[in-house]
């Protein structure tokens, strides 16, 4: 059993439905109107409450931002190779998997997690060792993107090989490639691979990348951005050209409202 | 005075030449191969160096990584209004300035200045309350952008409408806006400024803006981007946009092997 902590956590997994909820623990004395939504939730999906003393409260805690407001229930299901060939084969357009090595601190795992969850990545990819972090370390800055975005425990490289023979091509991040995020269409079912700051992408995920792109930045002094910041920025091209290429409208389509909004230029 | 803590901060604060260094504090017993660059250089530019023992370096250091070096130096400097329009006229193309409001933790603070720094902004405007953060804990995350980049100290939005009447235009980042990154022309003499994730941009900056961009996310359950993430991926779209500006030669031109290598695709 894990625990989450703090209202926001607690409603995202509960609308999440990936967890079962044994009980949440609501500190005595906490504002009745700040619960409302979360006490109107777990009524509807039969979660037990139980009103407890703050101090219990407070040494069940990780940190002091629980708000008066533990949940104690099952870990984040981590789906194997097969569930994430499920998922893939179910999504009704173009899959963008997103492939983690080597991330340094939870914080940037979960920072990460939350651009992934806002720039349409169905799945990310994870390590084994990474789930080591505290997930509630994890959890925090990810804002609920922690407990909606599926997560894949990968411990070789055979998911990726049956990914790619599924059609998907893994594309590698790494500095000093050849071409930019720019040249290679990321419309076509992806997986981006982002490796660590210290020492990128492993050898093993690099022999089996399809393309390798990287992210144009400015002279030789530049330090190069972090694993989150990269990571955000070849997501969010990922979309723009998956944005772009919705909105390709043939000439003789008529346009709808919409496209003429997303044309607008000043 | 303040102090510089780590071989890697110093050495790009060495560098970047914006300090007025007082002494270099070593201390005994660290690795004499690792010092190698920063003796080199401090031998070049005049810097005291002085051997100290090891417990009196760690009373005066604010965490644990600084590595056996503390230089005690003048703080960073900050341009006022004047000496950013002066930056500003001396800039070959045209400026990309980033304006930060409502950072809320020194950590966001450095990695949006390295992020910055890596993606072509030629100066970060703050405001004044921003300079409260404890300058280790933001050049820590910065990676030595925070000594290289030029910062301005923003008291009121004068500064802003003077860099206005020099044809910058004032682009607010905001949730929710009708124009995407994408469908404005960030080619253009640009102040980007972003808002924190609690307030976004204040009342007096949003009344100067020229335009509003939002970054698209997907599904109404996004729980967004934090704003060192959002800063990241926008002032990535500035730098394409200007990569592209830059790369479209007219059809009778020569192409350049550079701009056969960029336009390689897939």
């Amino acid at each position: 059993m894990e625990h989450l902590e703090g209202r926001h956590s607690i409603l995202a997994a509960l609308k999440a439905r990936q967890r079962r909820f044994d009980v949440i623990l609501i500190a005595q004395g906490t504002h009745e109107e700040k619960l409302a939504s979360l006490l109107a939730l777990t009524a509807s999906m039969n979660v037990p409450t139980r009103r407890v003393d703050r101090r219990e409260l407070d040494a069940l805690a990780h940190g002091s931002s629980h708000g008066g407001v533990i949940a104690i229930c099952s870990a984040k299901p981590r789906l194997n190779g097969e569930q994430l060939i499920e998922l893939v084969d179910a999504l009704p357009g173009p899959p963008l998997l997103l492939l983690l090595e080597g991330v340094d601190d939870a914080r940037n795992l979960g920072f990460t997690l939350r651009s992934a969850d806002a720039l349409g990545v169905h799945a990310v990819l994870i390590k084994k060792h990474l789930w080591d972090f505290d997930p509630v370390e994890v959890a925090r800055p990810a804002s609920g993107a922690y407990e909606r975005l599926p997560l894949a425990q990968i411990e070789s490289v055979e998911p990726l090989q049956a990914l790619q023979r599924k059609g998907l091509r893994l594309i590698g991040c790494i500095a000093g490639a050849r071409r930019t995020m720019y040249d290679v269409k990321l419309t076509r079912p992806t997986i981006l691979a982002i490796g660590g700051e210290k020492r990128g992408l492993g050898g093993a995920v690099r022999k089996l990348c399809d393309r390798f792109i990287t992210i144009p930045t400015v002279g030789p002094e530049a330090s190069g951005l972090s694993l989150s910041h990269a990571g955000a920025i070849v997501m969010a091209e990922a979309m723009r050209q998956r944005r772009a290429a919705l909105h390709a409208v043939p000439p003789d389509a008529a346009a709808t409202p919409q496209d003429r909004l997303d044309s607008t230029r000043p």
